[in-house]
């Protein structure tokens, strides 16, 4: 049942981005991304949620059928959405917001021709820019996130046995995450990132590189999915860094740790202990007006003052970013990377991710997920980060 | 590595692709899809492939650094691209075609700004058509995953414990299927379609609808991810019905199989019986030549001849479908619907799924994957079709 509890929080959303429209002097939005759906609606349906610059919000939908709640008309097709409005008495718009980072090619031709009255410009930016000040109930769901993911990840050292291969024991892991209420899905935005279920990357397989855009890599157990785990034998002399779905309620907190087994060199331990350092000094800065290319250039200064720039956000190619804007997806805004022109604001939910490849060891580090509060960063991934011993 | 053993079939594919530029009159294509791309190279990065009428490859690559293979230049934006055609003496194209179908209006703009000279035309209609008759080295890819599938499904008995809720179930069957060696993906074509690992349907929760374009419904556990198990008890008197992930390697068997507890009504063994004569006799005359929407009117005129038709393809919400291709994807062509134009053509892979829901029973009925030969139509998902008593 659609929960009226949820009717406050959609309205102050609409709001939110009613505002940004004001501001930018454009009339209405109308929104097709599964996420951009989520945000406004609470729910995902097959159809458009559409928003005027008076915060007034229609959901035009075409399935499922019985939609509970106010604000929906249901239709066949896109085409009958202007006829709508004018039914609704709903003034057409002059400027119009559409997704054109994310809307194909021919959906977006389709949808200017039915808004032909209207000037066309990107709803990305807009909802990207919206979405990524949580409000106080995201928050709260990012919270709930993160104290699931703190238990299924205290149950990794039990499921580990001598002999595993990496795939064996992810799958111990994803099960375990299941258990505790993963939902699984990993919703990214675009359609070229691809992951099921989240990365472990066990000893020199982390320096195989990944033509997708994560930080880590991995060779991946078939060339259609060339990521993560590729089948090693889990070694003693090897760490395993694991970096699994947080998605427990639609919204999805990140959080790596590194595992090792038998004895692992004093370079991965010193480089392990350089990540925890960074975050902690980034924890102690990321406030409200902090410029996020300085948070990468602090990062980066930290693991070359410590020797370790070689391996630091891999070795053999490395990732441009050390952290990332998360929520109902991925990879929000802002972007920790140099030449991002992010800068930190209250209620960003952000993750810090300094990891470092070590030849013949593996991948080391750490990643937290944090809120942006007005005078603090609040930690909402809180299971132990130290390099933990397997067996 | 590189298997060299696929670059006879790259050439052949590419051979393809160029016999329809060719008698479409354009010059060239270039693809960026994640399925196009594997497709086209046997695996997944991070950039274009180019090809050109005469069946000439270019593999334009942004990630992973040290790709092996002929054909490949690194690229760091795609602006580059026409300075390396000219480079290469590779003539630009007059007519060009792009994924319209699935790339970003953004960046198809910018795709249709590198080629200002050329006229652009669609690429996605192209390929959802090259792809829809497999090679045979696909076929084997596809009967390779139809093995695993049915293996992992043999388990599932073993796998019920009495008083296990819907979802409890499913990840134990998910466990089993990447411990088959299931990569756990499920391809969809398009941003609006998500689920994770598949479906598994219980009871009554059969009947509520999803706003995915998927056969069958099920709340889910999650408003951000309406379909599937919503944690229902499993009890006798109900049916269970699994549709879980068959990607063994890249290609996707489709398979649905049902189960049940204790005793369920007569009603709802009647329709699984339908279900597998519905197959059964599309199995018989599923041959080239034949309309795709011919196959939909026989099914739904046996299941109304039974007596079924308010059960047939779901019952509050109706499925428009009765099959599809897959492949790559699990969305591909043809379309089994009452108005698709498909004609069968031999190497076509269908999944053929004559599904009903039967209101206090739950899900019933089967669904197979059929590769479409000259002369008989080859069942390649293949566990014991009856419906299977758990405890």
């Amino acid at each position: 049942m659609y929960q009226t509890s949820f009717i406050k929080e959609k309205d102050e959303r609409a709001k939110k981005i009613a505002d940004t429209l004001i501001s930018q002097g454009i009339d209405a939005i109308i929104l097709a991304d599964n996420a951009n759906l989520y945000y406004t609606s609470g729910r995902i349906f097959n159809g458009y949620t559409y928003i005027t610059s008076d915060g007034k919000e229609q959901f035009f939908v075409r399935r499922p059928i019985g939609l509970e709640g106010e604000n929906i008309i249901y239709i066949r097709k896109p085409e009958q959405i202007t006829e709508s409005l004018k039914q609704l008495n709903i003034k057409l718009p002059k400027q119009i917001a559409i997704e054109l980072d994310t809307m194909s090619y021919n959906d977006a031709k389709r949808m200017t021709k039915i808004f032909d009255m209207a000037k066309i410009v990107n709803a990305s930016a807009i909802m990207r820019s919206v979405r990524s000040i949580k409000t106080e109930y995201e928050q709260n769901k990012l919270r709930e996130s993160g104290i699931h993911h703190d238990v299924a990840y205290s149950h990794i050292k039990k499921l580990f046995r001598e002999g595993m291969t990496d795939i064996e024991l992810q799958i111990e892991i994803e099960r375990n995450l299941r258990r505790e209420g993963s939902l699984g899905q990993f919703r990214i935005s675009g359609q070229s990132m691809e992951i099921f279920m989240g990365n472990l990357l066990c000893g020199d397989n982390a320096d195989n590189p990944t033509p997708y855009d994560f930080a880590m890599g991995g060779a991946g157990l078939n060339p259609s999915l060339p990521v993560g785990c590729n089948g090693s034998i889990i070694k003693p002399g090897m760490s395993i860094m694991v970096d699994m779905c947080g998605n427990f309620n639609g919204y999805m907190t990140d959080m790596t740790r590194t595992f090792y087994t038998g004895e692992i060199s004093e370079l991965a331990k010193e480089a392990h202990k350089c990540s925890i350092e960074i975050c902690h000094k980034i924890e102690g800065i990321a406030r409200p007006g902090v410029a996020a290319c300085d948070l990468y250039q602090l990062a980066l200064e930290m693991a070359k003052k410590a020797g370790l720039e070689n391996y630091f956000m891999g070795h053999k190619q490395k990732a441009g970013f050390i952290g990332h804007g998360v929520g109902i997806e991925i990879n929000e805004s802002p972007v920790i990377s140099p030449r991002s022109k992010d800068i930190l604001q209250a209620g960003n939910v952000i993750a810090i991710e300094p990891k470092f490849v070590i030849p013949t060891v593996g991948a080391v580090g750490i990643e937290n997920t944090y809120i942006i509060g007005e005078d603090k960063a609040e930690r909402i991934t809180n299971f132990t980060e130290e390099i933990t011993l397997l067996y």
